[in-house]
């Protein structure tokens, strides 16, 4: 049986703390003498005093968390704190209506960014932020998960990719994690803070630069302005966002052991290797069409193809210019970096670069067996062998997220979508990256959606942020038996 | 090294083989009195002379085949009779250029069915009868393929599916095979006769009845008519076509042991309950929707819906009517059944229903493994457990599958086809089904893609017919080394 006292207990803090950091939002409405001020105080309130009196109720949980407690923890936190996390916008008045405020949140929360705003402008400062920092939010919610929990639940492979954490053991949630998950969060900060100063020296304004950080960062991808980083018109600024997609999009103890000056270890890593190489031969490719085809100017070309590819493949999701208007091949070629995404352990989502190398090195492998079946030939990851329980289980994953994805096209279908919309809105939201093709391409949003559709959508970005097993486990009959 | 002697030997009977039985179809030209007899003649003379003299060249060969001579043969031996197949197309003038005419015997020989024809019923009959037959020819190719060189080969899991057939032993070319696939071949031929008499039954020209169980029992779908089996309103046509489309798509071993009266074996057989239940389940819910939003009569609806349900699924390609004005929802679920398949050691293509069987078993043993980290726990399939080795090699299938096809998509795309057709043509070749959706959909053809793209979908159709890794695998610098 569960612990729900325990579980209760961890949600309550988890509440607490959001509501700290949605605290932070009032110092904005402020300073900007804005009418949300009443609601984002309200709301951060509800959460504080809730929160306290959920661990108030559970106090002194005589356990620590097993296996099963992470899985339910994990799922049910990041419902929780969208439920809490939308108060904000819903109390201001600001989205009325109540799918559409989940669905934001939830899209922030899981640093996805898909929006069913219209005209995001048009809302208050403190609310931007807020919105802003949910992603900012979830980044840290990520960067905890993937080097503490999901490895530690043995699944989607990710003890894999972060076996040479310090601190780390793949089989018990090991007290130095603290630690870890301390020393991460410092180089996610640091890193957010010199983005914004960047942008700030490119004339960006204060408060732009920090929304947009915390999105990058993040791999969220919400922006303040309409047109999303379309609006500012400097290559500096697109060259310094490119460059923090592709930070966010690394695995963040790569950073760390670059940050202490132990290059070969980020060198030697396979993962960021194929990481680099792909990003930039899909760019030049994409370029070239853009050039020869679409009679675009060499830089221009360049800078707009290295933006989307970066955007799509870290999942961020930021856009320059409306993709949707290029090129056939291009378009098509963009939808299937839908489904490449980040580095393991980096703030990205979709499948990740390190499961696509390892699934084309055993089918390298697999080639090799059936020449030499008696012979024992495993794969190897950063020159270790990995075992067959993790292949079969990142092998399981892409079965899994092919399917999904393609049941939840027909629902949206279903629902009413038209084809490219319903393909573009499950891609993007399994994916965690948020612009789509079709209606909810870089051009457009969630807003037309049926609610239906919304919630389901919002199902499947929670889905894909918890690597997939973590929120279909708590679906089999398995998990609840003793 | 490669035995060259050997495989010219088996290649030149091969000709010799397909000489013979195109001279068959010189008889339809003398009923017919038609104007295709000569180049008929010419045709099988070429094959059989050249064939001979291969065999004469090569005459004394000096040991049995090893496994690299397998892959060789089988992915050779398909090409080499398309281009010597094609020859009475080539030479009556009916098909004047190269390129069509290797794309129609390539579609034909792999069973695929995918036309470059605009106006079918305009062929002479021997060369209709000819096309027909190559289907036929295909099916009883891929029956002694898949029943003894793929397993042998050990590729695929096909090993799994066939291992109840007797006289199969997975580790040797057993001398028993032959019996086992002169006894398949013998089914084969009594299914082929019994539609041709229902269908004469129904009053289809004997004829127009011969050439379509031709194709039916190839799971081919090359019709005599140019709207298909729509040429004939009769319900009754339809159902007994539907009777043998599933027949065809159904493993052969299991109608062997269901004429000799052992029902139980056919009944046990988790893969032939699996596609009975999904056959039936999707006709009924596209049915459902036929009726509900497309105002459909209802048996006309269940006729229709059943027909291209199983016409997919088996990758006949047969249509009664043109799915590509169906609703959305409707088309893509039959986009999505163009990856499903018929049952293994069946003369289906595409995936096949076992193997999805088996992906979704592993997936939910996936789950149970995670739970439970410590045990060991198999995957089971039809009361016996599936090795590691077999599960691994059906998952790098499923992965190459996918990657092949949205790599191939792309490639269409670039050659300048709209994103439904080039899905399509990929989706249909790869699968060997025929039709597809978009401009190769059922009221369309293959006649406006440019050469390069016929070339390189029939590739496909050869891949996708030779379960994938016995094409690619002659790619690989594995095989070729010592």
């Amino acid at each position: 049986m569960l612990n729900f006292k325990l579980i209760i207990n961890i949600l309550g803090r988890l509440l607490v703390l959001t509501g700290f950091l949605m605290l932070s939002s009032a110092i904005v409405s402020l300073y900007y003498q804005s009418a949300d001020l009443e609601a984002i105080l309200v709301s951060s309130m509800i959460c504080i005093v809730f929160g306290f009196f959920l661990r108030f109720l559970t106090r002194n949980p005589d356990r620590v968390p097993g296996k099963k407690e992470g899985y339910f923890i994990v799922a049910s936190g990041w419902v929780v704190i969208s439920f809490f996390g939308m108060l904000p916008f819903l109390v201001s008045g600001e989205i009325p209506s109540f799918t559409d405020a989940f669905f934001e949140t939830m899209s922030g929360f899981t640093t996805t960014g898909a929006s069913i705003l219209t005209n995001i402008e048009g809302m208050s400062p403190g609310l931007l932020y807020w919105r802003s920092m949910t992603q900012w939010i979830g980044g840290m919610g990520i960067i905890v998960m993937t080097i503490a929990i999901i490895p530690y639940l043995g699944i989607g492979g990710m003890q894999l990719f972060v076996a040479e954490v310090p601190g780390f053991a793949p089989d018990k949630l090991h007290p130095r994690i603290k630690e870890t998950a301390k020393r991460l969060w410092a180089i996610y900060f640091i890193f957010t803070v010199a983005e914004v100063i960047l942008l700030v020296l490119g004339d960006m304004p204060v408060f732009d630069a920090i929304c947009h950080s915390y999105s990058t960062m993040a791999t969220g991808g919400y922006s303040i302005k309409n047109s999303s980083i379309a609006f500012y018109d400097s290559s500096y600024i697109h060259y310094v966002i490119i460059f923090f997609m592709f930070l966010a999009g690394t695995n963040f103890t790569l950073s760390y052991f670059a940050l202490k000056g132990e290059f070969r270890k980020v060198i030697a890593n396979e993962e960021f290797k194929f990481y680099s190489i792909a990003l930039v031969l899909s760019a030049v490719l994409i370029a070239f069409v853009l050039v020869l085809v679409m009679d675009f100017r060499i830089p221009n070309a360049f800078r707009d193809s290295l933006f989307h590819v970066v955007s799509i493949v870290t999942t961020t999701g930021f856009v320059t210019a409306d993709y949707n208007q290029w090129n056939l091949f291009v378009k098509i070629f963009i939808v299937a970096l839908l489904f490449v995404g980040g580095c393991a352990g980096s703030t990205g989502g979709s499948m990740k670069v390190g499961r696509h190398l390892l699934l084309f090195k055993n089918t390298i492998t697999e080639f090799r067996r059936i020449i030499h079946p008696r012979a024992v030939i495993p794969v190897r990851y950063n020159g270790k062998v990995v075992s067959s329980d993790i292949m079969s289980n990142i092998l399981a994953f892409f079965y899994i997220y092919i399917m999904i994805f393609i049941i939840s096209t027909l629902i949206m279908i279903a629902l009413g979508l038209d084809l490219n919309s319903a393909f573009g809105s499950v891609a993007a939201s399994l994916g965690n990256i948020g612009p789509g093709i079709g209606e909810v391409g870089p051009a457009g949003n969630y807003a037309q959606i049926p609610g239906i559709g919304k919630w389901f959508l919002s199902f499947l970005m929670l889905v894909g942020r918890l690597e997939l097993f973590t929120v279909i486990i708590l679906l089999t009959k398995a998990f609840w038996k003793k």
